[in-house]
């Protein structure tokens, strides 16, 4: 797949990938947000916080016809410097980190924008099969050039999607964080694998996968070599996992016939989730990776995390007080029911 | 204040603090809800989750006249034995967790309500402060009661106030949960400042607090040994922190001139809340303190983490997958920006 690279005057990057039509005459995108950019450490949690106030004034629910996401037009300069494009990446004029203002360096990691097509009104879970697959090597793409940075020791591949997750932009888009840091979840499960090497008893995702493939209860989906399933241990009533059976670090270490799988497989969970209650299902996927710190990290297993909104029709799953200040989540169904349940929904909707 | 102790038929225990006035002839509450419980192991983040089906039918938004949590009257049986009373704690009839079926043992951790007044319609921050002062003291009861129990190794004293918290029932209430392990976030920070003592500084929050009293900027209250402030690492824009200035593992450690600064300042801050946007600001209030697990904790310094959900008039601070699936925040503030306005607020509403 092609790659065109774009610069915008104020410094940031834009890709586009796959085949597009030229940004009429005047193209003007809008400048990078000005604003304080600090990075905190909280000492009674151990972990970094972001500070980014320039995010504070960011895009909020536009007009379709001043989506920033869309083709720009003679009357709209959009992010997106084409009149018709397949999919893009730009580094979000709204960052959650400090940019670099020229050149690679001098940034303190780097906030991109992921569009998986020029329509508006589609969804991840209406992109067409050929679309889907690009996405994955988009991603792909994206891991090995952000991991690259001096300055990116995690890229973090994810999506927010639904009002209710506080989504501000309809147009389909996900999102790549590239950390400075290896960023404090992905520490937690990759320090929980490592013990488990250190015990001899090798990867704890391969493990894992293995022991819902023979289970089954939970398993909602296995095809070219990429199982999706409800873990055992589910914080969020229908809560998918979605992993490689072989040991794979990250996107880059995907077989060739693996990558259409796990492209199937996450717009299959979508898909099911969305069959459930007769409406759009709220999420967030998370995609766990090897991190980018040039370190070898053998215990790393890529797998992506959805964390769905609804736990009953017009029923929320809150975080509350318990699962925020405490960090325990209250799970009021029992996995292997959710599973199968969702397993019901993902076979109507599977073509 | 007096503590008169009840037994439900169904086995579950409620107590009325100060006085009341008895329940009407043929009180009967609600037995509690059947169903599973379980508790699962989470091999990846190494963390507990608890698995309560009963919870699914909890009571949802249910009109006053069948508020469980009024007095009961003659047409109603609510959970509190009686037609009037000042405060009242009852074990929750949907727990999060297994609860004993018979005497005391067999039950694994406790889940209460804690019934702040016998008004319906009015709030935390609306409380005198006679009743303000005697919260703590019920509180102060409760940690030592639970803790005492072979099962409870953690005593967790929250609210949760506002729909988009996720809150089921108006009346004026909090939640205590006193689980069978030491929480993932309180074992964070237990951490955090058991590492600090092993370096030769003493106590963590101690320090905190000291910091904060120093630099004043984020400094919101200080009276009668009690501080709070916007911490300068705050993942909520507005998120607070309360803790006695001076070493207090937990409530029945602090002197009887703290406890009514200590109700105090939680109130000072919840009204300042509301005096921000002209609305009742939804909040979580999680309570930190010294584990009951048999061990001493010198490292544990009660505080209490207010994070409240709005970010500026009309708009939420979502819990996103940078947030749940990361474990990083982005505040779009200032901390220092946040307190300024915080204590203009507070000053606004304090007598």
């Amino acid at each position: 797949m092609v790659r065109t690279d774009f610069r915008h005057p104020d410094g940031r990057r834009a890709y586009l990938y796959g085949s597009f039509l030229e940004a009429p005459q005047g193209y003007r995108p809008a400048p990078r947000a000005a604003g304080l950019y600090e990075r905190r450490w909280n000492p009674l949690r151990r972990e970094w916080v972001l500070v980014a106030a320039a995010r504070q004034n960011r895009t909020f629910m536009p007009d379709q016809v001043d989506c920033p996401l869309c083709p720009s037009a003679p009357s709209h300069s959009s992010e997106i410097p084409a009149a018709r494009f397949d999919l893009a990446v730009f580094e979000n004029r709204f960052p959650a980190m400090r940019p670099s203002l020229a050149g690679a360096e001098g940034g303190e990691g780097v906030a991109e924008v992921v569009v998986y097509t020029d329509q508006h009104d589609v969804s991840f879970s209406s992109l067409p099969l050929d679309r889907l697959h690009r996405l994955v090597d988009v991603w792909s793409d994206r891991y090995s050039e952000l991991g690259s940075r001096r300055d990116v020791q995690y890229v973090f591949i994810f999506e927010n999607s639904g009002e209710e997750v506080g989504v501000t932009l309809h147009h389909p888009h996900g999102q790549i964080y590239g950390y400075p840091f290896i960023p404090p979840v992905a520490e937690l499960e990759l320090h929980a694998s490592r013990l488990h090497r250190r015990q001899g008893k090798g990867c704890l995702q391969c493990e894992l996968v293995a022991d819902e493939c023979e289970a089954k209860a939970r398993m909602l989906f296995v095809r070219g070599g990429i199982a999706a399933y409800v873990p055992a241990y589910a914080r969020y009533p229908f809560e998918v996992h979605v992993a490689p059976i072989d040991h794979r670090g990250a996107l880059p270490d995907l077989m060739l016939g693996e990558r259409p799988s796990f492209a199937e497989a996450l717009q299959a969970v979508v898909r099911g989730y969305d069959g459930l209650f007769g409406r759009t299902m709220p999420y967030m996927m998370a995609m766990h990776q090897r991190p980018t710190d040039g370190r070898p990290h053998p215990e790393a297993h890529i797998h992506v995390e959805f964390y769905p909104l609804l736990r009953d029709a017009g029923k929320l799953k809150f975080l509350a007080a318990g699962e925020c200040g405490a960090g325990t989540f209250v799970n009021d169904s029992l996995p292997e029911d959710r599973a199968q349940t969702l397993r019901r929904a993902m076979s109507r909707v599977e073509p």
